[in-house]
């Protein structure tokens, strides 16, 4: 199958390219960048970056330099691609590199801000995985751990950064406990509920190395309504 | 001042005996007992009883027997009053007893169900605590901590019971750690929110001795509307 152009839903103004061999559009790549706390000129990197949504829209609200790290040759073209199209090779550079080697390619200490949509599934010999080798690799933890993922945004934040991580709430339990493990703090949490009166299914964390205990969880984030169209608070998200 | 009879907010057929000195209702002594799982003829203790307000609304969803463990005799007290005007001295028995000696007198591996309202406030020398002795230990963690009330409750509990308790949301990474620590698990979570639009202020959690992992993050629950009344949600908890 092909390569093709979409527009990025709930933003006009910016193009992604995508192969349905590999990936779908997922909401949490809006949900995450527009729960970070952004401003300008901050040092930014997004792991595990796919074709790179979460620093395509990070890029309409800051003017942060923003480095995508993708593992995979296929999805990094398609991050490639999406940059070009968009213009925004002055900002976005994307990186063809295993996540477990960035520490070797940038220095400690460095990062204001590290954004993750990290494979949802734990990697057991009997995971039922997609027979499609590169989305399974994007969804299992086949090639990356979460415990991986927070130990190099330890090492790669700056003093009191963030890691801004969405994943599985059933995950939640094993989350805290990684992230106290490597002296980074849960400091805001927000839970996403498909519809209302339904169980969380994600949950958007955003955790501060060496930060201070305490925690605040923000209002629950409604995503459908009844009739299956987006609530208002998300589709407030879109654009600029 | 006095120790007076009450109405419990919420349910017309039972007293509450209360003195201002000491307490005033609280909220989530309703939204803990109404949160639990419960079924007949199982063994129940509540830790931190006060006046016993968890056991009594537990008394009219479950005729299973409730242990009430209270440390301060003052506090016992009214307890004891408390259960002898509802005539419940059949289904509850308060205790004056130290949380910390209850393994003296109690089998471990014997509980379905722990429950605990425990002190929200970690006690530090520098503590602004209350001036009133009394309150000081019900509020702040002077003579017992979150983790002697998960390490206890681990040891009293049956394989698979649950524990119970509602805590101050800002406390959540820790308490998942001490959970995690004493090998119980998270299994069901909701958030309690002031009102909508609120941040969380505190948080129920089920936790289950040696549970599988996979945590469920239920609807949040919010208690009042623009108004200051309660939500419907909350009114339908009252009574029976």
């Amino acid at each position: 199958m092909e390569n093709v152009i979409n527009d990025l839903v709930g933003y006009n103004k910016l193009k992604i390219v995508q192969n349905n061999n590999y990936f779908n559009f997922s909401l949490e790549s809006i949900l995450l960048p527009r729960f970070c706390v952004l401003r300008n000129d901050m040092k930014i990197m997004d792991l595990c970056t796919g074709n790179a949504p979460i620093p395509l829209v990070l890029s309409q609200y800051t003017n942060s330099k923003i480095i995508g790290i993708e593992l995979q040759k296929e999805i990094y073209n398609l991050a490639k691609e999406t940059v070009k199209i968009n213009a925004l090779e002055d900002q976005i550079e994307v990186i063809n590199m295993d996540v477990k080697e960035v520490l070797k390619s940038y220095e400690t200490d460095s990062f204001d801000l590290i954004t993750c949509n990290p494979p949802y599934f734990k990697y057991l010999q009997s995971s039922n995985i997609n027979q499609n080798e590169i989305k399974s690799i994007a969804r299992h933890e086949m090639k990356i751990t979460l415990e991986d993922i927070i130990s190099v945004s330890k090492k790669l934040l700056k003093n009191n950064g963030s890691l801004v991580l969405v994943h599985r709430t059933e995950r939640l339990s094993e989350i805290i406990e990684l992230l106290n493990k490597n002296n980074m703090e849960a400091k805001r949490i927000r839970f996403i509920y498909p519809k209302e009166g339904e169980e969380s299914n994600l949950v958007l964390i955003d955790a501060k190395k060496n930060g201070k205990i305490g925690l605040k969880v923000l209002p629950p984030l409604i995503c459908h309504k009844e009739d299956g169209n987006y609530t208002n608070e998300v589709l407030n998200m879109f654009e600029r």
